[in-house]
């Protein structure tokens, strides 16, 4: 299938560049770079060093055998738009080209508006190109689990049943997102599901839980071909970011309790369910929603995994709270059992086992500790979500930490038992 | 109160301006004209004339013995924002300065974009300008009863207590918005709840009825004090555009069967529900929303009140469907019961009788026949939902219209007794 991925210099783009190349399919791609220069912006560079989009091109080209066109440009351009899939005609386009981050959203207005207005424009354009040049593509668009937030009840894929006042309905679950970023992924999936239904496009929206991990299947030993990790407060996800403290013996740094509870994904399994969505495309019309995660966890418990992950490794690293930037918005005991049955119904195999893909993570990355000892500065928050830029203080110690673990163990108790499972 | 009206030049924000000045209010305003141009776009104008902006400033500073400070420029402009905030202070801010069109949106890529684009950013810029400068201030945004769509359930106002799979919490009720532009308004009303929580804003968010008519109580009658009409298919709302269709006795042309039912709202009344709002402001922290409607109407109901009231008058006018440009979204025959308590509590008196509003309407534009004749063309819609523009066509006569008056029986059928009181 002729694919192309908006967003391909970003961790998932790069990984998935090459995953779906080798399953035959045929790829190409745009990326206007911007996730280098976001990360350099937070003080901080990726952890797994990268080759500049030149070489990776080239690598990818060796590896593959494919031609992989490549556009380097900014996707809120219409005119590069049209020029994309008037050349290349997808059958499957993957929207990747977004900015991923919460914090980098929260820092003023500035980059709150940049965020929601830039995720907002490249899903127009796309959007719209689908529907001028090829109407029967699959637009795949990567959205997060964040934006449902933490409700009280369980979250279905998308949509659910429900019954008010005697009368019944089917109808998109309600968001709670908890950052200008995640909503700039619920407008977007309104967007798109709303193009669906007056257009008749076929389109699959991913509510994605936090990746995690520096491999995927089949990738290449060529440090040309390696993807992204990033460890910032902005653009380093939890696990990530976890492991890149481990080995240069940073505590460990939970917000809070740490009793938040969401749902993860090694980053090869990411890979495996986007390609399972983007074999299987929906029919013309249908907008789907996948709610696409392995596991659930408290972020105490990941701390815990990754802790030991280490020992056994050599590397002696201490669990310490610092105050949650996101105090403002964030439960920290909260029910928390959303459904994932959609990807599994379509053959996804999980790999199960944080343990051993933290462990993977850690090697790859021992080799890396200098660059990470450099940007030390960028594993802690500064962007808090109701206050001026300051660092976050580490809690207290002894009490503290009694109750930071009560805390724990009580949003443990909350979280249902199927969901853990 | 100090309050400041963003898109003051429009159909309501003139109105309120001089319904707030005339309660007491200290008012200033802001305004890029844009309605103006948007209007001449579609080939129309307003049908009632209005006087340059200068002039009407003049008006109302005579009128009201009061300085009206008055911005002409682009609030998506934060330099400009900052500026009005840092001289002005308001204590309320009224969000009246987002594109108002669901047709107009629909036109093309370009509009989408702009009209969801625009509204986004203004809001934005209010919301952080509230928060720098004056965070005790209220922001009263308008929405629109569209963001919620017509589910086959009762409509509370904003929020709703659930049961699902047994477990129960109180959400926002889920939109399904039926054009770019709604989806517009659903970003931005997300986006104000986000704001209100994490910052402790006071907010209103008005999902207001279809607003009519041409006059607000205790309105002036010297005429650079009167509010534009408008007729075009884009802006100009349905009773309007069917009034403005009875005085040149050209055939009122509802879409389709006509059997959507919607809430409406006299211009005045919008005033009196706005002011009461204003001056009963939510807590800080809160986030409230108001469904704002008077009573729910089929169109062909409306269709048929216009055209009677017409005739008392002496115009003979004939109601004759043409096809619905909406028809890829627009159920024409569904349940619709909105809550619409919290005004009423507030102590909202309505004014009730859609005949006697459209009836003083009808009189006030009689005088202006041939402006809205010389762009008669205008009257008809071109823009659809789901394919390339192209003026739509009366549906065929006989048959066709007893099938229609039978459609529309039926939705009449469905509509709960409680929501037409």
């Amino acid at each position: 299938m002729r694919m192309f991925i908006a967003g391909m210099d970003g961790y998932l783009g790069w990984s998935l560049a090459q995953h779906l190349a080798g399953r035959g399919h045929e790829i190409a791609g745009a990326d206007a770079l911007y996730r280098r220069s976001w990360v350099e912006e937070m003080g901080s560079t990726s952890a797994i060093p990268i080759v500049p989009i030149g070489q990776r091109l080239q690598a990818l080209r060796e590896h593959t055998g494919q031609s992989i066109p490549f556009w380097g440009g900014d996707l809120r351009d219409y005119s590069l738009v049209d020029k994309i899939f008037r050349e290349y005609e997808p059958q499957a386009v993957i929207q990747l080209g977004e900015c991923p981050s919460a914090p980098y959203s929260m820092i003023d207005r500035e980059h709150a508006t940049f965020v929601q207005i830039n995720n907002l424009t490249t899903t127009f354009n796309l959007l719209f190109a689908v529907r001028h040049f090829v109407p029967e593509a699959h637009l795949l668009k990567l959205g997060t689990m964040g934006e449902y937030g933490t409700p009280n009840v369980d979250i279905p894929e998308g949509f659910f049943e429900i019954e008010y006042r005697g009368r019944k309905d089917y109808m998109p679950f309600p968001r709670q997102a908890p950052s200008w970023y995640h909503w700039s992924k619920v407008h977007g999936s309104n967007n798109v599901m709303f193009a669906s239904k007056i257009w008749g496009l076929r389109a699959t929206d991913i509510m994605q839980g936090i990746v995690f991990g520096t491999r995927v299947d089949g990738g290449s030993d060529d440090h040309r071909m390696r993807t992204r990790l990033d460890f910032d407060q902005a653009f380093g996800t939890v696990i990530n970011r976890f492991s890149c403290q481990a080995v240069i013996e940073h505590p460990l740094t939970p917000y809070g309790a740490g009793g938040q509870v969401r749902g993860f994904i090694p980053l090869r399994d990411s890979m495996q369910c986007l390609t399972l969505a983007l074999e299987h495309p929906p029919k013309a019309g249908e907008y789907r929603v996948f709610n696409q995660f392995e596991e659930t966890y408290s972020i105490r418990d990941l701390a815990d995994i990754v802790r030991k992950e280490a020992l056994t490794l050599g590397l002696k690293v201490d669990v310490v709270s610092v105050e949650n930037p996101r105090a403002a918005i964030e439960a920290q005991s909260h029910h928390f059992a959303p459904d994932h049955k959609r990807l599994l119904d379509l053959g996804y195999q999980p790999t199960r086992g944080v343990s051993s893909e933290v462990r993977t993570m850690l090697e790859d990355l021992i080799p890396h500790r200098e660059r990470i000892a450099k940007h030390q500065d960028a594993l802690l928050p500064d962007v808090l979500w109701d206050a001026p830029r300051r660092t976050v203080n580490y809690l207290p110690d002894s009490d503290d930490r009694d109750w930071i673990r009560r805390a724990s163990d009580d949003a443990m108790l909350s979280v249902e038992g199927d969901a853990r499972t």
